[in-house]
């Protein structure tokens, strides 16, 4: 890994690989979930990684490269952290928390995407920077009706104290 | 974990578990960075994390909660992936990546600590809810002070494409 554009070869794959473990570990979150918007935001997710899976795909056939999909230490460690809540928490801080690591995950998302638009672009790839930008938008999309779950529903002091 | 409370226990010792691991992480990137601002950066984040650390004690006592530290699997899966960047990266493909990887942790911690911070306003906890934002804050600028030095020395089409 040398050029730029070996980083950004690396890191597409590394997301490819990403999206696939969420499309495994979502249905489980939505599972568990109690609240009703959260559950739906989950199954939401699922359908729009599924096409996000996709886009990648085009995206590594717009630049010449071959699907990999390099595993991805960070998305495994955040999915580890989802099995510690699922097996530990209940109530509103099972709901509270799935929420919380979900907004980890998109961050994490928007900081990779944020990063692979730029290097595209600094690459002259401009059709596959125009392709992550899509995904981007939908993960911050995605973080935002996240916040207004949490907002509505989690975070509110009677809810947090009553609990 | 019951409670949103338990929940914002548990984040607290997941995200002070983070920070000290960073401080172990932090000077083998600035040791393996090639740009002096990526170099520098590090260094100063490492100082800063240390007053994090600090500050996360503080938050802790004012709390009344015992600091245990409890594992944090997504920042040990950033840290891995530091690893492969560091034994697979060379010339500008290592510094644009330990960069990506710079920002992917700082926006893993800015959700961790927005979460923590809406938690404990919803807890009534405020003066932990204060230092949370101060830390919230420097992540933020930490954040920023990454994207200017890829924008200036990384991300150059000319520099990308002659690399």
């Amino acid at each position: 890994m040398k050029t730029l554009k070996d980083a950004f070869e690396h890191l597409l794959n590394d997301v490819y690989y990403a999206e696939n473990a969420l499309v495994k570990a979502l249905p489980e979150m939505a599972e568990a979930a109690g609240s009703a918007a959260l559950k739906s935001a989950f199954r939401d997710h699922l359908a729009e990684t599924k096409k996000q899976i996709k886009i990648l795909k085009d995206v590594f056939a717009a630049c010449g490269f071959e699907v990999k999909g390099e595993k991805c230490d960070a998305i495994e460690g955040l999915i580890k952290e989802g099995g510690t809540i699922l097996a530990e928490g209940s109530g509103i801080a099972l709901d509270a928390s799935l929420l919380a690591l979900a907004q980890a995950v998109e961050h994490y998302e928007i900081a990779r995407y944020g990063t692979l638009r730029e290097w595209a672009k600094a690459l002259d790839l401009n059709e596959p920077a125009a392709m992550i930008s899509e995904i981007l938008d939908m993960e911050k999309a995605c973080n935002s009706k996240l916040t207004g779950i949490a907002v509505a529903e989690i975070n509110k002091p009677s809810r947090a104290k009553a609990a």
